[in-house]
């Protein structure tokens, strides 16, 4: 697409090292886009461990089925992802194709096509002519190498106007690891699952039964944590594969989520992955604010995070941020709305560090030039304490701008 | 405000007749705008029953407080209401200034200060100076006529861009009964109560106990089945008077809300308030089409009114129509995000009278050329068939455009 890069991109790129076991080619199969890769292959020659997390939308899409029937079989050999066309509600020939591209990708990976994990974005309802597939795949397990993240990360996005890409090392049993990680997502973003598609690659041996509820706890905390415009994907993805790669060189096996020696690499996929799914906030459409939504005080820390979607997803604090306006009365709307126990007379918002209200009323303090000021920056933050409880919750989203109507008012036609 | 009127604009105002007991009578305080009204005062000379439904905000304003606890008292014989400040989340000083409105309304109207009914739209958060109302109110009663209907629907108007009046004539016992109706709502519109203020008026003897039942069913069958922008007020208030100044023309005291003689009442009644509602999407934020979201086939009306509302709040789905975009993947998407049951094979969607998809794919026959042309319409019907059950539900919304955004992010500053 062809919309000017998100004034929050991150300045550099991250640059991704290569991870042993894990090899990435791009292609372009004009599936919808021109001029541009619209197919990502990676193999994994040795295998690799998988763990997903999925949409909880009841209309997914067709790789999204096959992924999860898929999981528990075992060793992953292959990833393909095309962008352009999401394969959703595609039906009986969806399906279909979805087979038929992990049967071409079977071939070219030498493997079962049950050991090929799928994901595709774009358009919903198009069919997708999976025969593409076959001449576009046919050189990529050649053309694959160590080194192509930056590509990777390209070829999957649609409204994305920025790769994201973020990488970590940990030290699992006095042994360092890494963990890369790509991610595509921009509209149709909000919990749960809030990416569309995110791919991490770990050389850690670490077995699918501890991958996944590694992967799960991390997603709570991260890709469930951002809305952009409370739109749940029918195809949001989240994969992580584990080549074990770093166990010649002395990594321990982990067959455990709970063991010990967990906690640098826990710590570090977390970061991650909060990594990606902040750029995936930074690069909501039309975006040109980045906005933190702090709330502190709630009875419990599912009303918290309750109250803190409501104000994140409220357009009209969205709206009110674009037009940096200090408009706390939305952000008590929005409290409000949200069902959860709040006292109007316990009440405190402020903006950045700068109280606007308080006890149930404006703060007598309040410097109207001040939070004028300060609604100017790139990145907001809005912090609400409830004053009843200790429940807490952090959410991340970015402003409603007029782009965003543009962009989604003239995707499809 | 200086927005130009909804194209989905009423051709004409409805023309409400006397109602005998009921005078009107407008101000222009000066709270918030310039050279126009912004201040409506109802006199009950005989007094009338009163009933009432309310924001369920945890944050309600405090004129919302006062008409709450002033429901149960009896006869109401004044109706204050202002536009440009809300009066919300202003603390004890709040309290006070509705108050204190109340007790100089009651002076002008020789009544009790829990006999005044107040309501307050506009921003929230802003100190309400009701000393104002002192010298604006003071030849209010003097002044009031039964015929300042129009000037009524346009003091209580914020950002909505033409005023709101409905009215209809019933049988009751024989005799003709009148209902009229004022409203006013634009933006943070949105189940639950989703106008911001709406007035009703009758001369039919119904006491407040049969009113009320009435008046909270009507409700859910009109002003809690449309949504702008998911946004709930601090504020909205829906009250109904009763003169009973029909009694004397013959009309029966009805104190039974089940009582038969209620029925055409109680048709008319749904109806105003159906048409007051409709009338309240019609002019949602810059809206420039008017969108009825029919739901069928679920497994229960709840559940059909959660998926019809989880589509009419979708911010993708209202972009695509503000595009004349035949998006149906979004309402796809919209159904699945709902988490009510829903089965991507069974599902149907049709945009007017265009089935676009079936059996969880796109209709064989699906026609984009007469879908395309349809999307222009300014009135747009979106249909889905869950093909589960019996359970149906139609939500009345808007579109989602640029002007919304710029309305909003402009408001207050």
């Amino acid at each position: 697409m062809s919309h000017p890069v998100s004034p929050l991109a991150p300045k550099a790129l991250a640059a991704l090292p290569p991870i042993i076991g894990v090899r990435l080619a791009t292609a372009a199969a004009g599936i919808r886009y021109q001029d541009r890769t619209d197919v990502l292959y990676v193999a994994f020659d040795q295998g690799a461990a998988v763990a997903g997390v999925f949409t909880r939308s009841k209309c997914p899409s067709a790789p999204v089925d096959w992924c999860r029937r898929n999981l528990g079989v075992g060793a992953a050999r292959a990833l393909v992802v095309n962008s352009g066309n999401a394969n959703a509600f595609t039906g009986m020939k969806g399906a279909q194709a979805a087979g038929l591209t992990a049967e071409i990708a079977a071939r070219v990976a030498d493997c079962r096509p049950d050991q090929v994990f799928l994901a595709s974005t774009g358009v919903i309802g198009e069919p997708l002519d999976a025969q593409k597939f076959d001449a576009v795949l046919a050189d990529c397990d050649e053309r694959a190498d160590a080194f192509a993240w930056p590509d990777a990360a390209k070829a999957i996005m649609t409204t994305d106007t920025f790769p994201k890409l973020a990488t970590r090392t940990a030290i699992l049993g006095g042994v360092e690891v890494a963990i890369n990680g790509i991610a595509k997502g921009a509209g149709m973003i909000a919990p749960d699952m809030a990416t569309m598609l995110a791919f991490v690659f770990t050389d850690a041996p670490v077995t699918a039964a501890a991958l996944q509820p590694l992967l799960s706890r991390g997603a709570d905390k991260s890709f469930n944590c951002i809305t952009v415009d409370s739109d749940t994907s029918t195809s949001d993805t989240l994969l992580m594969f584990s080549t074990g790669t770093a166990l010649p060189r002395g990594a321990p096996v982990i067959d455990d989520h709970r063991d010990v020696r967990l906690r640098s690499f826990r710590r570090a996929l977390d970061d991650l992955l909060t990594d990606l799914a902040r750029q995936v906030a930074r690069d909501g459409e039309g975006a040109r604010k980045f906005v933190t939504v702090d709330v502190e005080g709630a009875t419990s820390a599912r009303s918290a995070r309750r109250i803190a979607l409501s104000i994140a997803n409220s357009p009209l604090v969205k709206t009110a941020i674009a037009g940096e306006d200090a408009n706390w009365g939305r952000v008590v709307m929005a409290v409000g709305k949200a069902g959860e126990p709040a006292e109007r007379d316990r009440l405190a918002i402020s903006f950045g560090d700068i109280r606007v209200a308080t006890e149930g009323a404006r703060d007598p303090d309040y410097d109207e030039a001040a939070a004028s000021a300060y609604m100017k920056n790139d990145e907001i933050r809005v912090r609400v304490d409830l004053g009843l409880g200790r429940g807490k919750a952090r959410i991340w989203t970015c402003d409603l701008t007029k782009a965003y109507v543009e962009i989604n008012g003239d995707y499809r036609s």
